[in-house]
């Protein structure tokens, strides 16, 4: 890749080659929320501070980003942020307590929906666009780095919800009795995120995922009008800057063709879903990401390296990213995540090739 | 059918035809939680009465199973209780204040399996099959009565997890690094929950829904290691006495194929799989049940109309019976229940049989 006018190599380039669907000699592997809460480096360096400062602090957040990796080794690296970053910047009320997001004033009519900014990210999230920066000058390219956003339907949730929500009642009376002010609010917030993930490139993300987490409480149809025009909308906006676009979406079983139309490349797939029918349903030029339970890594060394090979025989090998279906849990034990990013490294491409002795 | 050796007609046996996919003129409609927070009488009627006392006082939860149906007609009335009933009998410590279910001494080892009781459930929840004799005095076979239990799966997730869950995280700890003992427990639930049910039909129930709402967090390999055996078990314990069996799964989408097999006659079905899809992946000679989200009955009575008569629509009227895709919400407002049963019945068989003219 080309920086100030130098043409350079990633030492490990696994995780974007498979991305594109390139021959690998094996899986590459990250872990949705690898930078946080269940890593002792983690919980000193964030001490006392609130998680909106934190996530704001370019040096503790650099740092934090980049200590999975020299911990555990995994190959990619994420922006250590929050997808409530841009919300807040919005104009709404955003703060991150141990039990999950508050918004204090949450959107709940077509006059609130005006209200919201559609935010400059250069001016009011620099701090973001800092941290990626700083973390490619650390990187020195030995593994990608990847930005993300929450995607508009997954914000809209929380704008409205005010949090975190069990049942999504508020957004989804909304969505059957006003879609209109629903609708408005999901274009100011895909133009916002379109505009984010912009930044965050020209920063030096070299991948982009969208977390589209709570997108699994809607129906086929209701993914086709609520979710997958605005996730269409912020892909397409970075479809020429050459970067892997990947979707996530909790809860994908019932989703996974029209997710297939949103021009991403990866699709992040959760652990309710069997991989081997993922690869059936998809087209071939999709990768997959995941899809590994979250849970796992609360059980056994042996549990671990089963699940993992497991997964990566069902993902057949080339253009899969190994990764859990969901965010690490903030139990999970150190060792555990070490297990797993071994387990990983440790089946090889002949594994895949289909070469492999029956047993 | 018989009774004290006079046969009867039920008045309206819509909701068992259905079941059995007989011919009806209009498809039958009932709600999960239809008795409950959201009804006014019910509210009259517990007063300060904590939840597990409420439930084993015979006349009060007789009256509220009944208050649904004298208010809003619903097709069929189901047994007010929880499916925790037979659990505390199983000897734990059940409490259920309002943010939900606690067990006091959940399950972790073998060794807590061990301790577990298999009920007798005339002599150790004898309230239950009292509240289900006195519905049927009550009712005088104007509808059919419905009894009900939790499938072992999610009783399991429960008594491991010391109540409600947000990741499963220590079941399926257990499911990865000890799965011995999470079948023990599963074994040993599976046997109490049949001899349950079969009271429960011997006391009057003219139908069996079985509640596996949490086994959506499975893949479906798990499900059929994990819920679907013990499902199965529960079924065929009741196989030859002629009521129609309900499984309902929140989250079904990528397990519908699975719970085709646990024997049952109807499955129910959660909003985020398409009604129209769920009908071709099943044989046709099962039934379906649902599944309009609970949250539409929190907005307008224009999109409740809608809702239902796309849901009819798309359940192709024979064989089907309109229900929610989940419990009802305890903000309901209660004429949007009425709403609902409304619309239901205003949706005649000329929409079902396809000689409906176009719009």
């Amino acid at each position: 890749m080309r920086r100030g006018g130098v043409t350079t190599l990633m030492k490990n380039d696994l995780f974007l080659r498979a991305c594109r669907r390139e021959p690998v000699d094996r899986v590459p592997v990250w872990l949705m929320r690898q930078a946080g809460r269940y890593m002792r480096e983690y919980r000193a360096v964030r001490r006392n501070l609130l998680f909106m400062e934190l996530v704001k602090d370019v040096d503790r957040a650099t740092e934090i980003s980049l200590q999975p990796y020299r911990r555990f080794h995994m190959d990619a690296v994420i922006l250590f942020s929050d997808i409530l970053v841009p919300v807040q910047a919005m104009g709404l009320d955003v703060s991150i307590p141990e039990g999950g997001p508050k918004i204090e004033n949450p959107v709940r009519s077509q006059n609130d929906v005006k209200n919201l900014r559609i935010p400059d990210p250069v001016a009011e999230t620099r701090f973001v666009l800092d941290i990626l920066k700083k973390l490619r000058q650390e990187l020195r390219d030995e593994v990608p780095l990847i930005g993300f956003a929450g995607a508009p339907f997954t914000l809209a949730s929380y704008m409205i919800e005010g949090g975190g929500s069990r049942n999504f009642s508020v957004i989804k009376a909304m969505l059957y009795g006003d879609p209109a002010t629903l609708h408005a609010l999901l274009g100011k917030t895909a133009e916002t995120v379109s505009l984010y993930v912009q930044a965050q490139i020209e920063a030096g993300a070299e991948a982009i995922q969208l977390f589209d987490t709570w997108a699994g409480e809607l129906s086929a149809a209701q993914y086709r009008e609520f979710a997958l025009p605005y996730t269409q909308r912020i892909f397409e906006s970075i479809a020429s800057l050459g970067v892997p676009r990947i979707l996530f979406v909790n809860g994908c079983a019932a989703l996974l063709e029209a997710m297939a139309e949103s021009g991403a490349d990866v699709l992040s797939v959760d652990w309710r879903v069997d991989l081997g029918e993922v690869r059936q349903r998809l087209d071939s030029g999709i990768a997959v990401q995941g899809n590994v339970d979250p849970c796992v890594l609360l059980s056994t060394r042996e549990a671990i390296e089963g699940e993992v090979r497991n997964t990566i025989l069902k993902g057949g090998g080339r253009g899969h990213i190994l990764n859990l279906g969901h965010g690490i849990l903030p139990l999970t034990p150190e060792e555990n995540v070490a297990a797993f990013v071994e387990a990983a490294k440790n089946v090889r491409m002949i594994h895949m090739a289909g070469s492999e002795k029956a047993p």
